[in-house]
C-alpha cells in the first residue's frame, strides 16, 4: 500500500480519495479550509495544513484543483509540494490545466528529482463516485506504470497519450467535442421551440438517429425540462475553452467553433449562471433570440 | 398489399423500395433515367416515364429526391403526382427539405383530396439498406396510422413530431446537431495534430468518455485514418444548412454555431469534396490552418 498526498477534496477529489482510502492506501489530505477535508477526513484521511506537509514521506502526491495558477501555487508557492517531496515521489496531477505549463512545471520538478504525470480525468463527478473515469495521461511510460495500481482504483480507461502535457492536450479536445456538442444541441432546442415543436418529442426522434450522443442523452432532457442545476458547472467549462482559445492564440491555429463556443460560455458566465449547468448555453441564445424565449426563463 | 408509386430511387430510395416490394406491395417507380431504376425493376418493381404515371391509380405516392425544388417539380410540375393521383391518396416524402415548403405543398395538395406526410429520416443508406432508419414525421396523425405499416418496413423507430412541416423541422434539428458535432470533432483533430499527438490515442481516450457519440465512433476514425470516401456525401448537409439557415433568416433567429458550419460546409463544397464525406470539414480547417497540414493531402 502507498502513502498518498492529496491537494484538493472538491466535487471530483473526495471520491477518489474515498476509493484510494477503500483500496487501503494511507491517505494526507490538504485543503485551503479544514472543514472542505471534513467528509475524507470521517472516512480516515489525515488533514495537513500546507501541500508540503501532505507531500513529505508520500510516494504519490495528487493534484485535483481548479486553475494552471492553482497547480502552479500547490507545486511550487510557499509551502508547496516541491520543497518537501523526496526525490522519486510522482506528482499525478488530475487537474485540467494549460498543457504548456504542465510541460513546465515537469521539467522543473525533475531538477529535484521529482516525477509527474498529467492525469486529467474526463466523466464528471458521477464517473469520479463510480470510479469510472476516463484517465487521459502524458508522461513517461515507466512512471505510469508505477502509478497505474493506483490509477486503476479510480477509473475504467487509462489511455497513455504521449510525453508531458498530451494528456492535457487530449483533454482539451474533450472539451471541445463536448461542449461544441452542447452548443449544436442548444441551437437545435431553439429552432425547435421557434417553430413550435415540442423538444421533448424532437429529442426521441434525434436520440434513434446519427445525432445520439452521452451529451444529448445527459443535456437534452436537462434543456427540454428546463433544468439549469449543475451537473457539470459552466463555469469549469468556460476555463477550458479559455485554455484552449489561448493555446490556439500561440500556436496560430485557427478554431472557429471553438472560439464561438468560449464566446457563448463568457456571455453565460456573465449572465451569472457560471454554477449552473453547460445546458444553460440554450438560455445564453434565447436571451439573443427574445421572440424564442420561454416564458418561465424571465 | 398496397400499390405504391415510388419516385426516386437512389442511394436511399433504392433499398427502401427493395424492402417494399419484400413486404409484397406492389411498386411503379419514377426515374429521371430508365437506368437509374433497373435494380429496382430487376426486383420486382415497374417503370414509369412521369411520376404522374407512378401516381395513378397509387394508395400511396412516397418521393425520395433531393431538394425542395425537386420534390415542388414532381408534384405539381408538368405530368407531376398532383394531376395524376386519385383523392385519398397519400403523399409521403422522405426527402430533406425546407418546413415551410412542406406546409405549402400539403395544403395544395389537400384541395385535390390528397393527403401528405412529411417523412424525413436520419440513419444514412446503411439505415435504409439494414431498415433502421428513424422515420421523423409530420402530419395527420389519422393518415399516420394509414401509413405506418408500410413505414415500419422501412424503420425501426417513428416519431409522429405534430403537424404538416412538423418532421422537417426535427430533421433540420436532427442536421444541425450531428453536423456540428462534426465540426466539433474535425476541430480536436485539428488541435491534436497540431500540438504533435496521435490522433488515433486521441479518439480512443474521447471515446470512453463524456465525449462519445455515434458521430465521434463515424467520423473520428475517418478523419484518423485520412478516408473522405462518402459514408455521407458533403453536398447534401451543405444543402440541409443553407435550408436551416435560410430559416432563421426568415425566423429572425440567431443561431451563431449553424451558420458558421453553413459557412464551412460552402468552402468543403466550394474546394471540390461535395461528394466526399462530411469528415471533410477536417481539410477546410486543415486548408485554412498550413502549419497543421497532413502531408498526405496536397
Amino acid at each position: 500500500m502507498a502513502r498518498i498526498g492529496f491537494i484538493g477534496a472538491g466535487a471530483m477529489g473526495a471520491p477518489m480519495i474515498g476509493h484510494l482510502l477503500g483500496a487501503g492506501h494511507e491517505l494526507v489530505v490538504h485543503t485551503r479550509r479544514r472543514e472542505a477535508a471534513q467528509a475524507v477526513v470521517d472516512q480516515g484521511a489525515r488533514w495537513a495544513a500546507t501541500p508540503a506537509a501532505a507531500a513529505r514521506e508520500a510516494d504519490f502526491v495528487c493534484t485535483n484543483v481548479t486553475a494552471t495558477a492553482d497547480v502552479e501555487k500547490v507545486l511550487f508557492g510557499e509551502g508547496g509540494v516541491a520543497g518537501a517531496a523526496n526525490p522519486g515521489t510522482v506528482v499525478i496531477d488530475f487537474s485540467t490545466i494549460s498543457a504548456v505549463a504542465t510541460r513546465e512545471f515537469a521539467e522543473r520538478l525533475a531538477r529535484k528529482g521529482i516525477e509527474m504525470l498529467d492525469c486529467p480525468v474526463s466523466g464528471g463527478s458521477m464517473g469520479a463516485q463510480a470510479a469510472t473515469l476516463s484517465i487521459i495521461v502524458g508522461g513517461k511510460a515507466e512512471v505510469l506504470e508505477r502509478a497505474r495500481p493506483l490509477l486503476e482504483t479510480l477509473g475504467k480507461t487509462i489511455t497513455h497519450i504521449g510525453g508531458h502535457g498530451a494528456g492535457q492536450v487530449v483533454k482539451a479536445c474533450n472539451q471541445v467535442v463536448q461542449v461544441v456538442n452542447i452548443q449544436g444541441i442548444a441551437e437545435a432546442m431553439l429552432f425547435a421551440q421557434a417553430n413550435g415543436v415540442d423538444p421533448k418529442k424532437m429529442l426521441v426522434a434525434l436520440q434513434a438517429g446519427m445525432a445520439g450522443s452521452r451529451m444529448l442523452d445527459m443535456m437534452g432532457p436537462k434543456m427540454a425540462g428546463r433544468d439549469f442545476a449543475a451537473g457539470i458547472e459552466a463555469r469549469l467549462h468556460q476555463k477550458d475553452f479559455g485554455l484552449v482559445v489561448s493555446m490556439t492564440q500561440a500556436l496560430g491555429l485557427a478554431m472557429p467553433a471553438t472560439a464561438l463556443v468560449s464566446q457563448q460560455l463568457n456571455a453565460l458566465v456573465g449572465k451569472g449562471w457560471g454554477r449552473d449547468d453547460t445546458s444553460s448555453l440554450l438560455r445564453v441564445l434565447e436571451g439573443a433570440n427574445p421572440a424564442a424565449n420561454d416564458p418561465g426563463n424571465a
